[in-house]
């Protein structure tokens, strides 16, 4: 039995969900005619009290089309330093929008109003780039699961309408946000100008993401989406997968929270630990002491079948997810106290 | 009964099909850890005698992949006025990778050595875009599934080799051209650089294409598709379709073929059909006499629960594929010969 | 003596025009604080009727920023096969536009408005190119100078408005249309959105292009000239070169196109010459019957002095211009007479 | 009598340098035949002892030029977080080469080897920009005229050329480090691959770079030059100017230097001025203690005609030059020494 805690990417669909998959009715969707796919995308769209939505082969494509439909060639968008649509997405604001990244140094992955007050260009200053959007992450991926308190989002939108500026929710673990928080979709819907969610990875479909904005957006989003080589032919079979996901998975996330947090716990506890980060959701990033080495940590593990990642800087990471069960989790808790240093 | 003739991108899985789809044994691909896609990729490589294949949500993905491949910004690439490349993948070559298309006036979508030589620009004119790329289709698709002759193709070969060019094939319905003209894959694998071939248009899948290449273009070009955000999670259900259809639906391919020629046939009887182009594969174009209008034609077609195209001009196209079957054909054929004008 | 007849790039600065450049005053004009650049800009929009005018160190430049102005990344400009922003910018609406050019087949490089009809793709193919861009080169460079019609360009300003095209003009040699054809500059202020025009062609500075277009239009394109680099210091002396041509060298043109057609004239009675192209300004191009070699006659000119261009298949290319004058006509007259092949 | 010292881009040719450039042969610098504009291309070259150098209208094109020479759309390059190519020049690195800029909190716009080896990112990782450029300023702008320390320089090189780094010098103010330091311009060829120099800053000609670099590499500028719209025609008289201003005004920028130090001591004695910068070329920046307002200072002082800038928060610089004369510099310090707040 092996322990995957590396990401929750890693889930494989359940029979059930196979099943479902299975009996899905399909259609050509580059021609918006696959019944399942507008299915899925309008309940989406709903949950978050928006017009539209549209279906992506990733988060990265979902992430890059929404820079582009918010941005002009020439352009700045501000994002946090530790962004995966800076860091992780191989330099795709820039190359398929022309766009550079204003980065903010801000606390586990999530900035603040009056730091982004400070990197918006003058509009009249044509020797900088032009500021146009604003890329939040929630939770956050490198921050460690980190979630947004509201009141700050609110005043990010302040902020950005005051200056025309366009929002968008990096939502890759939202349903993370939105379980744990106990929040409702429809207020990041108010808040932000397009949103992307992922099928992928907490809720356990194999493939997919979703761009969610108002209905002229998501219709230049076709566009874009075509463009990019993201136009898909009998895709019902993913989207089945997202809405059995969406109907059975999104408040189990709870469960993934709180074995998340009794790891993080019991790290606390453990002599050769060095600092657990807070651990909001389902990731759990926590450094060694000097002494000790990642690399010993995981081979030890390893020799356990059970797999993290390392970060960099004798920093650790723990992902729990859907394939991850209560007997997994038992175990994994009885061999980190037994590690050996 | 609805009969759709519009495209061979409408075919839908067969139950055998989804049954494979649904035992695929899958991983996370991004990490490239899914071994159904990667046993996908190794075969059709070897097929056409390649090093290597990656498999992409969509053949525009495939073929622009490709043309940033082999491409600088600023560059020049070959092909015909009616080139899918060119004409149908949302602007892609320019927007992607900086490309300007120097089209040719070829004959059904087909272009020659001689064409192409003039069109080659001197590399020390440089306030001209720098010739780099001939891109290729085969079969054609606005040129009615013409198929190339190898001969012509070695020429372009040997001119694209004196000139430092690169060869790009569009093989969307290359399975098509393989049947018709009994060709091996290598013989393809072994005159082009990269080439791009269809799961989901005559092989009946319902997603997904190729990219086949050296070990060193696919390595790069893995690059480019996780920048294009096609790279995706469990795909093995996709892949999976694909080595079904590999294995089940090529020779077949045959049939649609039969079909066509006999439609094109009849239809070069029939009084108000002024010329049908010639029938190499699965494609019927053929043109009205003036008196007669396409859209009526296409209406008394829908009213007996046929769809077919129209190309503008008073062209209308028939495409027969996987899911058109005997009995539908027997019936297309006597409902064709009973249209009163 | 050398007389160069390759191309009116070539003219050089009048001692007159040089002492006018001498005494000007200048400023930084990335910051708009060059007077003498103002001038000019000022006086040549109130030519052309337009609201304002931009200096660029290129013609290229010039163009290519409008290209960027009045497209986005993915739109198709329509254009003729001949035209300078296709085939001798280096490739620029791709690199910098990310814009297909849709090239027409027209006549000695201008092209008719039911062309370009045929060329406008529907807004909501979105798998094509977006068309927001028609560009008309007058007089044409690889057409030999020809002039367009006014009654022409209407029919195609009334197409580009039903269909929310913008227009520009590459008027490299527009002052050599407006003295042929003695027409005024505000007509072709009132049909395009922007046109660029030479100061270093026939006008004889040593350098610079104007962009002339509306205030709202104008301002965008000064954020696009700086990001390409063409926002330069104290240009006040290369502007002012530009205010000594406007006032003393449009006129004389005339002088140009005398000779020009005196030239052809000539070589349509020459027995080794096969065809001469009408002559409409200071452009004459000429076909050599098939015996004959472009690259002897050539030679046999640069023995006497006379250096002119080839433009391959057996085309030779002569161009008139300031700084070729009666002395050198009557000696390139009588030299042409007496070429023996 | 206005005292201009918000920028050293603000001087103006002298008589004499306006005669020298009154009497340069010119030709058509497009096809490389303009005599002057290749004597001072070949005379930069070999100071920096480097095969080849090629004139750009402007800093900002060669820097753009630079970067797309070095790099591949998607790459990273790395710079401080202050640089002239980030911050002001329209955001041309993502928009010209789809370059993503790693920034880093420097010290005075300098930044460390060590610094930089954190930011490069692993090759193999293909979902994050590919590192392939260091862009170093000297002096730096923002970072208020410093200049790097040569043993820092090799270190970096060191780091690069064991990661396969290319090594870009914005050289803006490099003449005025070479002057302050004493260094020998062939110690900053050996170090980078290209290095931008600017004719019309501190040496006082009107408009002109040049970027300096092996002769593959220049022959490449040429064309990314002539696709920029950089090409232009008889440009030898800006490029005497150039001449005139190496054969002249290098060393007398030590006058700049002496008066700057002159200024930044006397503000530092100032009961206003909270802090002085180090001053170690013609940049003084200073900050005002937190009761007196910056507005105040620059109004007091425009009242005296004496024009100096606004840096932001509470700071203030000044900048001496060409034009700022031992008369105007007495006047200055005395109307500093009387400011009443």
């Amino acid at each position: 039995m092996e322990i995957n805690l590396t990401s929750d990417t890693v889930t494989k669909p359940s029979p059930e969900m196979l099943q479902f998959m299975l009996r899905a009715k399909v259609g050509d969707d580059v021609f918006n005619q696959d019944p399942t796919v507008i299915e899925l995308q309008n309940s989406v769209a709903n949950l978050f009290g928006k017009e539209a939505a549209l279906f992506f082969p990733s988060g990265t494509m979902a992430n890059q089309t929404a820079i582009k439909l918010h941005t002009q060639p020439g352009d700045q968008l501000i994002c946090d330093k530790w962004s995966h649509v800076y860091l992780y997405e191989s330099g795709g604001a820039a190359f398929h929008s022309g766009v550079t990244c204003a980065t903010i140094d801000g606390s586990r992955g999530m900035i603040k109003a009056v730091q982004i007050a400070e990197r918006i260009t003058n509009p009249a200053a044509f020797y900088e780039p032009r500021t146009s959007l604003v890329c939040i992450e929630n939770t956050t991926n490198k921050g460690g699961g980190a979630c947004y308190d509201i009141e700050e989002l609110k005043r990010i939108k302040t902020l950005c309408d005051k200056n025309g500026l366009k929002m968008h929710l990096d939502g890759a673990r939202l349903w993370n946000a939105l379980v744990a928080k106990r929040q409702h979709p429809k207020v990041f819907g108010e808040l932000f100008d397009t949103i992307s969610v992922c099928l992928s990875k907490g809720l356990g479909a194999p493939v997919g993401s979703l761009l969610i904005g108002d209905r002229e957006t998501i219709q230049r989003a076709v566009r874009i989406r075509k463009m990019m080589g993201g136009g898909m032919r009998q895709i019902g079979y993913l989207a089945a997968a997202g809405i059995y996901a969406l109907q059975h998975n999104v408040s189990r996330l709870e469960e993934d929270h709180v074995r998340a947090k009794e790891i993080g716990a019991l790290l606390a506890q453990l002599y050769w630990v060095d600092e657990v980060e807070p651990v909001e959701t389902n990731i759990v990033i926590f450094s060694l002491k000097p002494k000790y080495e990642a690399q010993y940590i995981m081979e030890k593990l390893k020799s356990n079948n059970i797999y993290i990642s390392e970060l960099g800087k004798n920093k650790l990471r723990i992902v729990t997810h859907l394939d991850y069960r209560q007997v997994m989790h038992s175990y994994v808790i009885e061999r980190l106290k037994r590690i050996d240093m």
